[in-house]
């Protein structure tokens, strides 16, 4: 009936939506089992580099440019002025790659608890950690939920919550209540962004859940960006923001089209046009 | 090293980009070699129905919304007052569909070589050929060019074309001397528009091929539109505009805009934001 896919191809299968993606690998590179996850790295014929933490596609040499910089840009062109960011999890440094981008962010923490995941971005995805050693950024290998709990109140202006999928160790920060602990370290005019899944699959639940949540934790305004990402769970994902008495419905549109920064998928348009949902997932958000 | 998808997946193997799709099927609903093609119908388990053409995924229930109101849509929003349209291909008639809610559309050709399509398309697919028997409806089945060819000199206001890959019975469809003949065909201020492939696989080779062969054959102005589509190669693809003596840069934003009619992704927004190309695609284009 189908075409098998031999020993020659690593496999995600999404159960719950009984579809699957693969890539055809030439080599395997690496395989950690750290104390929270089991990290593999392959070479794969058309993609580069493949990261796999408990056999969940993390990203790719050649995809993972979508997830990055939508992670990154909106929320950093939605704050008026972000000086000092937070990123939770993110350990393969793509993220804060992003973030460093942006010459007014004066101060970047990315806490990730499982420092295997970076020691393998920086030996198979050079590009990625490649800002590292800015002088702005400071990479913690800890708790990020202790980090955000012993953290100063009203710090930070900009947060982004690079999580791997609400299922086991990052399950917690989908949740109401961490999302409160980070409402309290934000500013005035803060903004969180949390990756939060797929269009297709998860508008009725996990979309809908974190927008509720955000909004019990107090953000005042709530929006989902959709955005291709080939390698994640029915090629489409998203990112949701959420604004501490700031609107993040808007942006600073003249700042992002005037921009001079090297992007590759991000624009002031794409910006604008993921702001406003396709009706069918207005109507299962609503 | 890999889950091993077993009898009960279908999966489309993308060969020149080493990745895969799957889906989980329930069973096997039909199977016909017609004169042109190998048709499967396939029942999945989260994706309802599920339509094979050679071996590649045509469609699902669950996804096709997003192809066929981006196939149909744009152009009809983009010419400024359509009422003679011809589908090339569109055998499942979801396109045809979303073409017949345009109340101004006259009248609507549909050329597609095999019927069979069609023909399991009212058996699996009711909803997408609930409108063919709009009186504005016209269903042919027939070689495409030959009926181009036959066709009145600029007669036509929007010419869609709704293919396969262009591998096959549908290569000649990307060429530019196809694309010349419908050039002949169409009005001053027609618009055509072809399904374009992968925005991730396909922007420095087909898509890139398409946008110069419009403009060889006449063509005053192109676009392409990426938009998200889960079941096809890196779940995200493209429709390329072209106009002749038309801007397909421009569309009707406000009639786009104060539309009641029902759709699922299509608004004003996404047409708006999909006109502004990635800057990665940008320079694979250029």
């Amino acid at each position: 009936m189908t075409k098998s896919l031999d020993a020659n191809w690593f496999t995600e299968v999404y159960d719950s939506h009984a579809s699957a993606f693969s890539l055809k690998v030439t080599e395997k590179l690496l395989d950690v089992r750290s104390p929270y996850q089991h990290l593999e790295v392959y070479a794969t014929e058309t993609y580069g580099n493949l990261m796999v933490l408990d056999g969940c596609v993390m990203l790719t040499d050649r995809d993972n440019f979508l997830y990055h910089e939508m992670m990154a840009h909106p929320a950093l062109f939605t704050h008026s002025d972000p000086k000092r960011v937070v990123i939770i999890g993110g350990g393969d440094c793509g993220t804060l790659r992003e973030v460093l981008k942006h010459p007014g962010v004066e101060h970047v923490t990315q806490i990730d608890i499982d420092e295997e995941v970076t020691k393998a971005a920086k030996r198979f995805f050079p590009a990625l950690t490649e800002s590292n050693d800015d002088s702005r950024a400071e990479l913690l290998f800890a708790d990020g939920v202790k980090w955000v709990d012993e953290a100063e109140e009203t710090s930070i202006d900009v947060m982004i919550i690079d999580s791997t999928d609400p299922v086991g160790p990052a399950e917690g920060l989908f949740k109401t209540d961490f999302l409160k602990r980070c409402h309290r370290i934000l500013k005035e005019g803060g903004v969180i962004v949390q990756q939060s899944e797929s269009p297709l699959y998860h508008s009725g639940s996990i979309i809908r859940d974190l927008r509720q949540g955000m909004q019990e934790a107090g953000f005042s305004s709530v929006a989902t960006l959709p955005f291709p990402q080939p390698v994640y769970p029915s090629g489409w994902w998203s990112a949701t923001l959420a604004g501490k008495e700031c609107d993040v419905t808007r942006f600073r549109e003249a700042d992002a089209s005037a921009s001079d920064l090297a992007f590759d998928y991000y624009t002031a348009d794409a910006h604008r046009g993921a702001l406003v949902l396709p009706p069918f997932m207005r109507r299962l958000l609503d």
